[in-house]
């Protein structure tokens, strides 16, 4: 994202006095919450979905997300970097490849 | 995230041939699994809690955002400057300041 | 559920000393992330699933929903009967027979 | 749960002719839906909490859960005893007593 998307999120909290209630624990709700009303567009039919309501789910789940990374001070390509290089070692491409099995089982 | 980062997640998938099983259904159930990983790293206790495990899951989350970005063509800047745009009408700051109310009770 | 079961799921806690970890937001908290964990059975195949998984994420389910309506002190045919009275309204029979649209879009 | 209760839940899906939708994936979707609009009630603040909005939530849950019981036709005292049996195993009282750990940092 962008700069001036990121400070347009801190922004919108800033403004409303918000940062009191942005525990890491109630952001964390936050991105289950709404990481639930996503698969909401998906419930019933997996195939037909209003790609509108997908948005702005999906935009919610960027918001909170972002909110836990300036929480907790966080850089992103650090913490993804990290995370990529345990799942390039927990799913080598031999094994994995075309298998959507857990890494456990692979 | 830099380029560099996001092209690091596409390759993981694409060298495992898993775009296959990345249908948006499938990101979001994903989305949710993650986010619920990251929840439990606050189930029994808000306050403490193990930053690298949370740094874990977060970034499993952001990856699978990601994915589903890619999957849909979408761009973050567009949809969450869409969406903080219903944000900021939906919770005036002269009504929303200090008030974690929804907004349909504020 | 029968009351033996209930009781063997109330002396789990009691006799670990678990109650005060049974805030009802935590045990709300749980009832996602065992949620989560069932669906995580079915998260890249809808149609093949490990039925003894699926058996034990359930009833993690389920334990946790009796904790919820132990620590609130709630009867749950009472609750169901309420919640059904409301989704027999929200949903009339020939609006919603072979529709899985939501009440506000029927 | 009476019977009765149980019989109303069947009948109210029967009616509409839902059980085409009614896949275990897709129940189990729902499940993990309304959990996270059950933690809803507890977003932002953990001790205030709409009491008539969590048995609604709580109710959906049960119903969703018994909707899975009767797809997948299983018992549930049958198979929250078999998880609790595993319980008992995985969280000794002796090391479990007053102890929120996970069974594996024990």
């Amino acid at each position: 994202m962008k700069q001036e998307t990121i400070k347009r999120i801190r922004r919108f909290s800033d403004e409303r006095d918000w940062d009191q209630f942005h525990s890491p624990a109630n952001i964390a709700k936050s991105i289950v919450i709404e990481s639930a009303e996503l698969l909401e567009c998906f419930q019933w039919n997996e195939d037909e979905y209003d790609l509108q309501h997908v948005k702005e789910e999906l935009a919610d789940v960027i918001v909170f997300t972002q909110n836990m990374l300036d929480k907790l001070d966080l850089d992103p390509d650090e913490i993804v970097n990290m995370k990529m290089e345990q799942n390039e070692k927990k799913y080598p491409v031999e094994k994995a490849k075309g298998n959507a099995a857990k890494y456990d089982q692979l």
